[in-house]
């Protein structure tokens, strides 16, 4: 099953907010419901932020009352911004209304128009999950029989079409005959790893145990870990790793204990063109932090600090795996991009 | 208002487990009912914890239908052993019992017995809210005008009888007129410093931001914080650490990114007999990760760790604060203990 599909004339995905408990499929019709899953989450995770980026343009495409090709392109710059508009930090959302935008911008027939922009979403989707699964070749050479590996969020199935890049790595380990056993951090705010990340594990039959995000210490003082394999919402020209508020954390306490960290991405998540500190941190709103599952968990009115990420500097990266390969530092970007 | 009391024939305490939503007084007339409620954490902070065990002798004591002073310090024994049996890390717990069993074991007149172990229960509370005024007036030296101070979990008045260790600190700087901002984590997977230190924070006018576990890192990087203060429950004699579990990530934070870590606690925390690597880290029950306030965030049957304690090394702590004064490494934790 993918987690974001188009059929028909619509999108369908699986609403993220509702997992485990319930496995719901939503349908949109159009970019602007598309544009809204994404913002409430309901859609999330960088590779499936880049397809349902590309997807969105198609709907716009698709329900474009344009006649010419210019009024349909009108229609397509405005759902690319407001798409834009929905969350700042992960790179694979730029790269797909971008590569549409590559797809659209020269093409001169109308019906021609629709018809390849519906399409090329279609092969982002595809690539996707052959991205994914590069990943995971690729990753599973760094894992062992008998790794305990710990992971962040949830870069699963889940977060791509399907898969997954830090799960695609554990997958394609796994699935290579090796024993691995997975310590999952449930990731507050959102809590993807206690509802994403367990409910992957448990539908594979990999063993697993949860932790809260601050037993990550402890675990890997007790000597429970071997590696850290993560994905990554952003990595910069310089090397630097944009993830899931919280990573950096991790990669600290990785680096205090020996303990290798790896970071898994398909290569659209590499940003060549802007500086590490010009990337703006999406900070979400305080009920996030004040409230868990509509409960509230702290007094009324508390102010509270909600970044969606953290940067963790390449100098705490053992290596980076791509679709392309696995690159250690220093890092050649180009070769993860495949321009080498 | 004090966190525990001894009134009347019974003991008086704010029930833990209803803040932030409700301020609830219970009431327990007997030794079971508090070491129940020291096993749900409806009392709980490792200084709170001592004055429980002692005022759970004096509710033994007073409840005993022994005769002559043996058959009553009999039923000390085995309300000593019932109040040890509720949690095995904190060192003020067993500090508390056996402070009382140096008071009832030579008493010989049974009445009199009754009479000196409710007192001293009344002696013990009263010296823990000095005892916290202390490690206030001493930490407070360390907290300059304008600092941005780190606390994890609740170590406020909450934690003791009243006024609190590490939030006994940043009160005492307050009170000296340094303007301070704290940033609180909000200690899964129990939501102290969520549900507590935010509700004595707010009650008192200390502003403040509430962070998930996984945030540290981030405002560490950020430079929003110049130190961090953490309460104790136990510190052994090498001068390593036992505190709510998560305090040992921030440790390692603190010291790569250069801020000062200082623990505040009475020197009734203080170990001296067992080893660090004796000492047994509680592991408590899976629904306190897989839910958060009875709601379910795992799906069905994921399995946990749950340790309610890491260890953070001396190596790790930039000073400790009793009521006795402010000790550096190499620590000399007799001076610590008043002993010098």
């Amino acid at each position: 099953m993918r987690t974001i599909e188009w059929k028909g004339d619509a999108v369908y995905f699986i609403d993220q907010t509702k997992l485990p408990r319930r496995l719901i499929i939503a349908k949109c019709d159009d970019h602007e419901e598309l544009a809204r899953a994404i913002e409430n989450m309901k859609i999330r995770g960088a590779p499936a932020l880049g397809v349902a980026a590309a997807m969105g343009i198609a709907l716009a495409a698709k329900n474009s009352k344009g006649k010419t090709a210019d009024e349909i392109k009108s229609d397509l710059v405005a759902a690319s911004k407001r798409i834009r508009s929905t969350r700042p930090t992960a790179r694979n959302l730029f790269w797909g209304l971008e590569r549409m935008e590559r797809v659209w911008r020269r093409e001169k027939d109308p019906s021609k128009l629709i018809d390849r922009v519906i399409k090329e979403a279609g092969i982002i989707a595809d690539e996707d999950v052959q991205l994914c699964r590069g990943i995971g070749r690729h990753g599973a050479e760094l894992i062992f029989d008998g790794d305990n590996i710990l992971t962040h969020c949830n870069a699963g199935g889940l977060a791509c079409v399907e898969y997954g890049t830090a799960l695609g790595v554990i997958r394609s380990a796994v699935a290579g005959g090796k024993k691995v056993f997975v310590y999952a951090t449930e990731t507050r705010p959102l809590l993807q790893g206690a509802r994403l990340t367990a409910f992957e594990l448990k539908s594979e039959g990999i063993p697993f145990k949860l932790i809260t995000d601050n037993m990550v210490g402890y675990v890997m003082q007790k000597g429970l870990v071997d590696k850290v394999v993560v994905g990554a919402d952003r990595i910069t020209k310089r090397g630097d790793v944009i993830n899931k508020i919280g990573t950096y954390g991790i990669a600290v306490l990785a680096r205090a204990h020996g303990i290798p960290f790896y970071v898994a991405a398909p290569s659209s998540t590499i940003d060549l063109l802007v500086r590490s500190e010009e990337i703006e941190i999406e900070e979400r709103k305080a009920e996030e932090v004040t409230t868990v599952c509509g409960k509230s968990i702290a007094p009324r009115g508390t102010d509270v600090l909600n970044p969606a990420f953290d940067l963790t500097p390449k100098e705490l990266v053992s290596a980076i795996i791509t679709e392309k390969g696995v690159a250690y530092p220093p890092y050649d970007l180009s070769v993860l991009l495949g321009k080498s």
